[in-house]
């Protein structure tokens, strides 16, 4: 394990993904899952979204299209938020899913759509102050 | 069929593929194609590409990402050159396909550089002027 | 826009998946996903599921198989519904989802019948009159 | 190895492939692959296509359907030609591939035109009659 | 039906899958899914399975692997159990999805070690005696 | 770039693959496509392959029938050789092959064969001495 690519992983892995859900999920691997956090954490985030000849924003939406072709939902909700964070606005996402639709098929782009707003509505949800407070 | 959704689309697909291409496609189309030449046109290249909300370049990169994990070969050497014509440099087209490659498996990505080499190489031939010029 | 086609789809799309359905989608659309309303309707079901040269009953008997293919279960089960509105008889579902074992896979195949029948049965729920009637 | 079941797809099989394309692929057969042309002539041809509940016109467009989703262009193009022998109009392939544009997208409708235009040049050098015949 | 074939496929699955569970599928079965659950005992269960070239260990471990790639979740939940039940250990699994990671990419990866995950807490808890007992 | 994990990549792909084709892969790579080269080396070879917890022979089954599954023909052909050299035998490689056309779907099992046969001849074609030798 490359301690630089894993420790560089890390930090833009938090960037992207929030902080606590990184933390939370290293906090709950065992023997079994952990060598695919490390994994994840070097390789994905360190080595890929490292590399500085693509900006993260240009990389969100790159993820977009093709978790959308992969069918991925559970990922794709989760890199929905991330491109939020990465500065891709509600109206670019929507561009990239009506690509989806034209070029995976309209099932693809329907499924791209419920997804998105289902993660728009739980960003907005979190972002809502507490009645009271 | 929408004639201003048509001329726009063709308009672009012009553009981005070479008027040359689709001049022959549509000499070449018969009663058994001409309906897919039409939808292509018109949906894909007029609908979609003509959205502005997203510039050519970044759609050119989507097109890369979410045809490399369709696995459809030919489109994507068409595309590969057409994301050269949209100011898509060729160290962008290798982040493309490397973050192909973590996100789509490395044998997505393997294929990726073969074809993207295949589309240089054409590139690069008509580019060259021959002996004697 | 194309007006015509939008129309044309529209009437398609009510009689396929049912009048309250689709103006349900509509009225649930916002900026976000208008266009992706607009492009399934004007598209999908103005353009390719109006063209008269296949009935729908076999149409929806290929997009059941694709679907299958495609792996996208929510846009399984409402053309499951469909289908049966288009007159496909649930003997032949049976038949194009045994076809799908067979060329897509035995695991594609157990997805098709599990989905097939939680449609059918929420078909058979609608279909009863509700006790005290 | 059930001997009707085999028998009855052997039978299918030639009429759908032809004879002479069935006849070789057993010649050319060896304990590597007869396991596999095996169970293809008994469990494709014979189980699934033996089933009286479908009519093999039908059988033959869900095929295109699935295969072209499938994205396995060798055996598309040897389905469009069993598609021909099984009473599929060369419209009617048309069609199939246009819905497979829609909802698989643009670019698996581009190689189904292109796989289907193959196929019909090599049925039709076949049915042309040698010069100075 | 081949008698033979079916009944060594019943066996089969009911080492790998457990009796309990194939009894429900075929009690469960009617006109519309008894043909989906011929077909998979006889030439899923009896004929691929039935062939002794390969280990059943191997076996399941091939299927974790294939039905990862095909992005199957019920199916590869249940064969994550099955591989427990034939002699694959926990850290033998989670080599194989270390690979899938590699090969199908980072989503596919993360969604095959949360299935996992799923199916180990779902045998761990069938396996934990009842508190009093 | 961690160095060891490359260096251990790096002979670990020789093995498998052979030290030549590992070589020209190397002198042939520029500016484009070394950092594929490399991650593939460092991150699937050295990261996954170097792992002890499955035997090579497995990882070769595996990735067989993944690969099959992913329908990446040029990477199934290259991976069907190194199966060989990592003592995987046909009949081993036919049994895989099988099981990949029962869950993978008929279509995925014919080109699996067709692409085990190309390999296998260019190995035996290899291994033959020259006439005159």
């Amino acid at each position: 394990m490359s301690n630089e690519m894993f420790e560089r992983g890390l930090a833009i892995r938090k960037d992207v993904l929030g902080a606590e859900f990184v933390e939370k999920s290293f906090a709950a691997a065992d023997d079994f899952n952990m060598p695919m956090q490390e994994l994840t954490t070097e390789y994905c985030w360190g080595w890929v979204w490292g590399r500085e000849d693509l900006p993260r924003k240009t990389r969100s939406m790159l993820n977009l299209a093709m978790i959308s072709a992969l069918n991925r939902p559970h990922e794709l909700k989760m890199h929905v938020k991330g491109a939020l964070k990465n500065g891709v606005s509600r109206a670019e996402i929507r561009e990239v899913f009506l690509q989806v639709a034209i070029y995976c098929g309209i099932p693809a782009g329907v499924d791209c759509f419920r997804i998105a707003r289902e993660a728009f509505n739980e960003v907005d949800a979190q972002a809502k102050p507490a009645a009271g407070d």
